[in-house]
């Protein structure tokens, strides 16, 4: 029963196929073999235009090079409190983007409330050389915490980022997931509501490490080709980067993988509603879930082998965690079965 | 006829293998894996040492790294005048390492001569405020130029480090090559001659992503954890490197590989030196040659499917290139077939 | 009537007395004349201690400088919310320290609350590579609202950072005001409370630009020296700072400045709590006021020349900020006389 | 006899009046008091045309921040081999521009020759992600070694910088004693000969601590405020930098001052070379001279009190220093009395 992480999944067989078959060959290196030029082109076709792809093998990569690539001197980029690039990259998006700085947002269920963005920015008006100048907005699509912005949220964001000629980066890490929830498509969920760059995500949806960098103006993107070799980012054997894309776009399998990990998420969503020992701590939409349980009954669904995280108590729970419980986290993949899921769920007396 | 470089090459089917294995079980990520532990313990033996070992995904990575961790302000790390980390890695490893800098060292066959490096070392007495610290002292085995430091010349460059109390690294890019020309061992290699860091490269010999940078003193990297989560270089899926190198390393694959790459540089040296249209333009020992051919035998090569790269002409030749001629490199590698190797051979007249 | 700034004021005669007996001579350059020395030597006699002394020419420089030399990879430096480093600067800590983070700590009146500081702190236990490792606290002496650490608010703090073995940094750019708020001495108010460095600060009280960061453990500083010529902080005509403190310790010329200052703001402060057309917006104990105006009074004080910045009304106010109200900041300086606050006073109906 | 640096002078007695009249005064601080505008309106005066002047400690803060104002990822600048920049401020151009890298020119007498610096940048083409692209061409004038660029060596180096698009700085410590030399002004000697970027130096020439940074187009200039406060080098009294310039540029003091240290340098140069026991090393044309004396000679100037700086012997002097000779350096300035120059001119038997 693997709850941990969507990136304690390993890869999905048809990933793997790819790599092998790729394997047996000589071909260019550093991104210039046919593949490599193949997958470009296959992006601006999920796209539906052309933009500028790079390969990359961190999300942590993907996020801290986008926002670099946008960092102004004394640079502020707004994201929300909880975000990975502000919580769990250990300071990378700093680091990348010489010493720009990110300024926490605040907002409920993990996405940045439009009004406390306005008021962040304005902070920082064009000028005020003593307090910097702001030079992007990142939101998390999926959010760190199972939430997902619906399209009309995603526009009231950048229309913010636009009135202020911010650019908008869109951390995609669970883009997959985020797109099956809202049952929408790459363009609708990205340039046509304004984002410019994306961090793409792959590794956690069966990939084994593949991320890439998305700019949807490819002039935007000039000097990135530098700042990836800089940041040790540019793979020898890039290819095999390409080779598992190949595979997660050919036949619509990423998000074949994407809705799998969801429905699972959602099996196990209706079996804690239905529970007697256990609660939804929020509402979420993609493929994760945070869940109050009996602190008895989370020891043993532990000693009958279930992996999850606890999770830190928000201040701002509507129902709160009482002495006898603990929060837990669980998220779903590809690779989640439905065994595991209904095991867990009898744990939780909800079979 | 892949002559281009050692990284056009795919993987080994045994790493292959390997990966895709891994690939259906659920383990812990970010390095924390039962393989990834096993791993760190096998490069203990290699090693006949305990050494703290580190997962990246690209030579440039673990290079860059080493150095950074080792960083001074105004730091200055000697390198020879054509070594990878000044010449070909735009800049990473002064980028990593906070604007420290490189300072190239003359010597003949892409090797430091140690009188050179002890004068540029003295360039930087301690106080000298002005004009920086030295830092470290980094070499690359096998060489860009194809040559492979002795035993007694590593000595001698660790000698003139540790007078001067600097770190000594290196490049290992072609570790297992240099190793399978010296017919020495790991241990004899590095730690035994003052090597303090390793950048230890297996991509180039039959993995697709499997680079390493190990501490022969783990004390040194207390804070290497950190620094590659901050530089993006801690994968998620970490297990799947961890994976690359159990197969690398079961059975001396690796050294197999690395013994057949040398194998085929070795013919083809053998058939250029009977050839009376081609002529080796230096001595080499390992994986790579540099073949001085008439230009129309070059683009009769190429026509015919022959891939590799034209060099710059050095300009202290022993025997100069003339009009009609041209300066090539070939790099051999786990994979090329003894079948190119004799096509090749037949171009050039020596077969 | 100028109170927008304490660096609004020119520089005292004395300082100014013994600049030009300076310029008619010649010396060494870069910090190593005979006056750069003795100036040394007599930090050492004013902290009674041997430390080691660096002369920068701002604030930022020495703040900077100070955290950049106890920066650590994915480094976290704790300070107030409202600090000069983290609001004021913008970003050059960061930026000194290659990318380490200032993460806030709320407190009333300006001053971290040692709770929050240990809970924040121990938001980053060890071996949190995702999220960072602390590096060191700093708190700002006299801090920016005004408000003077006690000797035992200073251990409080300093007692959290020595149990996580963390240095403690205090910007001193007011701490001769805050010395004479104290009415204590420089060893106590730092060493002795377990301060490590000090950003000293004498621009602001009299001289035009003489700052300082002070290690008091100087085996601390081993790289300072590299760091501050790197960061183009080491002036040629240093001797020029040294000379500037020099008039500025003479016959205990700076205690009396500060002195000075504190004495012109307490007499605004009592004419304040007389008028009633005006308030304080909180207590305060150096040389600055928050002042609750009436509109109609704050503005015929800008018509009748009086100088001052408007304040952001914080929202933990105890009595709020009335409609027809504003804040205002008032700072004294060594320049400041009895006749432009009395004006002032007459101005707000308080002479 | 003080011959040691131009950075040994003080100050000279106009401009310290100047301070001393301005220290009496209150104003606006961080550069935006009226005095600060006056002396912007002054360089716009000195160079025939609106120009952005940026203000700044040292002379490495304005040749560092002109390079990092024009830095790209994996930049390339490309200076003399033996420019300050590269030898003598501890790596601060690297470190204020994010890592890029300086590329040594060699050339005779100090100076780029424009073939070697056009070779070196057709090292870097388009698209040399391995390598890194060009970012900038700097040059020194006065050179290092007291040569001076004519009008027309300007119009080479900077005809090749044009033909790659890259801006073209000058590193002018020295700027007045070169323009008194060529007998020119400073639009010749700058924007009309494509010069984009100007750190214009007057602390060697006068003043105590005053450098500026003067960009052409003030559009090049944007990001410059931010990028000098996150640098530490925006003072809060910088209206003590204008007053300094204030002076400077009043009546042409600070040509007369640098007319007087090359008149110096040229009584020097007159003696030595009616001398039997001193020669000039290479001809120079500005404030510096290189000699080479006697070693007893040398031994005895130091005796009586003569101060200057051994020189390290350079590979190609035309006449060889004998074993019994030694090459030292001299360095006049606006203090520099006849009455010195003639003392030291008799110690080397030339009076």
């Amino acid at each position: 029963m693997f709850f941990a992480s969507d990136n304690w999944a390993g890869a999905h067989p048809a990933i793997n196929e790819r790599l092998m078959k790729e394997s047996t060959r000589f071909a260019a290196a550093y991104g210039t073999s046919e593949l490599d030029k193949s997958i470009e082109q296959k992006f601006n076709e999920i796209f539906e235009r052309e933009v500028a792809v790079f390969f990359v093998g961190t999300g942590t990569a993907a996020n801290s090079l986008a926002l670099a690539s946008v960092a102004r001197p004394g640079g502020i980029a707004f994201c929300h409190s909880e975000a990975h690039v502000i919580e769990d990259e250990c300071g990378a998006p700093v680091y990348f983007s010489n010493a720009s700085r990110l300024m926490p947002v605040a907002g409920p269920a993990g996405k940045m409330l439009p009004d406390n963005l306005s008021a962040a920015i304005r902070r920082f008006p064009p000028g005020s050389i003593h307090q910097g100048q702001p030079m992007a907005v990142t939101i998390t699509q999926a959010t760190e915490v199972g939430t997902v912005y619906s399209l009309d949220e995603i526009d009231a964001i950048s229309a913010i980022a636009k009135q202020h000629n911010l650019p908008l980066h869109m951390d995609g890490a669970r883009f997959a997931n985020a797109l099956m929830t809202l049952g929408t498509n790459p363009a609708e969920m990205t340039w046509k509501r304004g984002v410019d760059i994306l961090s793409f995500g792959a590794t956690k949806n069966g990939c084994w490490c593949a991320e890439a960098i998305v700019y949807m103006d490819p002039k935007m993107a000039k000097d990135l080709p530098f700042m990836r070799k800089r940041s040790a980012q540019l793979f020898s054997k890039t290819r095999f980067i390409a080779a598992q894309f190949d595979a997660y776009f050919k036949d619509g399998l990423w998000l074949a993988l994407a809705g799998h990990a969801n429905a699972m998420a959602n099996r196990l969503r209706t079996g804690i509603e239905a529970s007697n020992s256990a609660r939804l701590a929020w509402s979420t939409q993609s493929n994760e879930l945070f869940v109050v349980l009996q602190k008895e009954t989370a020891l043993a669904a532990k000693q009958q082998g279930a992996h999850f995280y606890d999770w830190a108590v928000p201040h701002d729970m509507a129902e709160p965690v009482q002495e006898n419980e603990t929060l837990i986290r669980l998220v779903t993949s590809f690779a989640t079965s439905e065994t595991d899921v209904d095991s867990f769920l009898a744990i939780c007396g909800a079979a």
